[in-house]
């Protein structure tokens, strides 16, 4: 299994000079925004980008588009809007769960409070739209308000079915399709329309990107269950100790009867969560989970072949969906 | 004084009927957008906007583009997007205050908890923008999306001055500036951009808007040292009990060493915070920030009399500019 930087420096091999070349300015976009709007803003808003990530969403922008050059302003634009939008939900996320680190570091919410946090995420989220005023295209409001507000109608979705062990696969899908998978559909939709492709082609890619996130979602659903906590970073079973029904869970109740039979409220230590993981994989929900999500990327990868890609772009494209099928963290 | 009622009827009467009838449909769009999210934010999102108030931002939208038929779907749409964010910043400011009741109603905080109100105003944000594609113009994304940063950047800096008694008077208004002022200036921008007026016109009325904005927020600030409760349906000094430093208390500070000297942590109970609001009176600096805003709203009229409005419209903005220095609650 390649590593995540490994598979980065690959895409950006396959895909050609111009994405490292446009990344590094969506960086250095990201923190004239995050130091352009106040001291607070500045120290917040500022650690929260840079504590960075794999900038999936980014990639995504820029893959989309393609080898366009001249329209440099409008991708680092559409890019660097994408990524305040997931940075802002994760800032809110954190306010949400009460999270105290996130990739290690303190998070807003752990440092300066929830009304702090709160005002932060409303930040970012404005000055995602602000930003994306540059790209100079109504479609890509359009597109990015759509996942933004899917994005809320997914935690709302979350939280109403805390708790909820019953919840059907159906329900959990389209929890994952809102939270995690419109938005990287907003990124190939946003890449594609300032390459100016065809309608069909756009919503082409942002299907695509659809498909890859959601399992990326399915996959970091599977590895909170199966861990370990040296490679993930945290105990197994937070999301079953946050009340957060996932998939292996919700496969692993129709395989065992005893599984079904517990109540999730519980469960409330890691090692009460730990042993409940534990059950879940020994019903084997963990590997068809995790055949679904390849099946799901494997789809997704298929879409593509319809599309006149140029040929790096298409083999980039398929590393990224290669990426996600091959996460382990 | 006129009431609200009557000052609202008057201005209509003076616009013209095409104005009763746009905010009948902003009305219904609002409705339609609360309804058309799931069960959740109908709820949720739906008593927030129905709820209502003043809709003092769709009115400006609407006065602001003047008699132009043909643009209604354009103008509905940027008076149901303002107001959209204006009930995200309400739930949103009522998960920051912890507050119980808005308007006699219980808040999404207080009905549903702190985890739904977060994602409902993140709900009412995304969907404004989305709503404001509509309006078919990047101007006008430009103008709500640097309104609400400015927001954001307003609660922020309450928050970091909260307690702080030495204050600066240009802190102070900055803050109102950014909490209210803008949101009404994006109001009044939208309006004039859909009517398609002059770049200089529509900083134009974006500036009446904006002062307009400023002296509401000046006067709520003095309403709420002001009392009394039977009008303003809160009990005295509700701000100072909330460590929130307003025009009054700064400029009471400024005549009166004893008020200068004192702790408003220490002011904990609403009988300490009434008193607190009569030793700041008698100081006068009631009056005085009274008149400040009047000067604000006198300024921003005559900022009307060099733009090129219709009679009908000259009259309502200028009614507008009146109900805001006449307001009570």
């Amino acid at each position: 299994m390649r590593s995540a930087e490994a598979t980065l420096s690959e895409i950006i091999g396959a895909a050609g000079a111009h994405v490292p070349r446009l990344l590094a300015l969506v960086e250095e976009r990201l923190v004239l925004l995050a130091a352009g709007h106040g001291p607070v803003l500045a120290e917040h808003a500022g650690e929260t980008i840079a504590a960075g990530g794999k900038r999936m969403r980014p990639l995504l922008v820029v893959l989309a588009a393609g080898p366009h050059a001249g329209r440099e302003r409008e991708l680092v634009a559409a890019a660097a809007a994408v990524e305040l939008i997931h940075s802002a939900t994760l800032v809110h996320d954190d306010v949400l769960d009460g999270a105290r680190l996130r990739r290690g570091a303190p998070t807003v919410w752990a440092r300066a409070g929830r009304d702090v946090a709160v005002a932060t995420g409303d930040l970012l989220f404005s000055r995602a739209f602000s930003e994306l005023t540059a790209v100079g295209s109504l479609a890509a409001v359009r597109s990015l308000s759509r996942a933004t507000s899917a994005l809320a109608e997914g935690e709302l979705l979350q939280r109403q079915d805390a708790w909820n062990g019953s919840v059907a696969i159906e329900r959990y899908l389209l929890r994952c399709e809102l939270k995690t998978a419109r938005l990287f559909q907003a990124a190939c939709e946003m890449g594609a329309q300032v390459a100016r492709l065809s309608t069909s082609q756009i919503a082409e890619l942002g299907g695509f990107g659809r498909g890859i996130g959601l399992a990326f979602q399915l996959l970091d659903d599977v590895l909170d269950v199966a861990g370990p906590a040296s490679l993930t970073g945290k105990h197994r079973g937070t999301d079953l100790l946050d009340g957060t029904v996932t998939l292996p869970l919700i496969l692993a109740r129709e395989r065992d009867a005893r599984l079904a039979a517990v109540d999730l409220r519980t469960i409330t230590t890691p090692a009460a969560a730990e042993q409940l993981c534990e059950s879940i994989e020994q019903t084997g929900a963990l590997r068809e989970s995790q055949a679904r999500a390849l099946q799901i990327v494997a789809e997704a990868k298929l879409a593509l072949d319809g599309l006149p890609l140029e040929n790096g772009q298409r083999r980039a494209l398929n590393l990224v969906a290669d990426s996600v099928a091959e996460r382990t963290a």
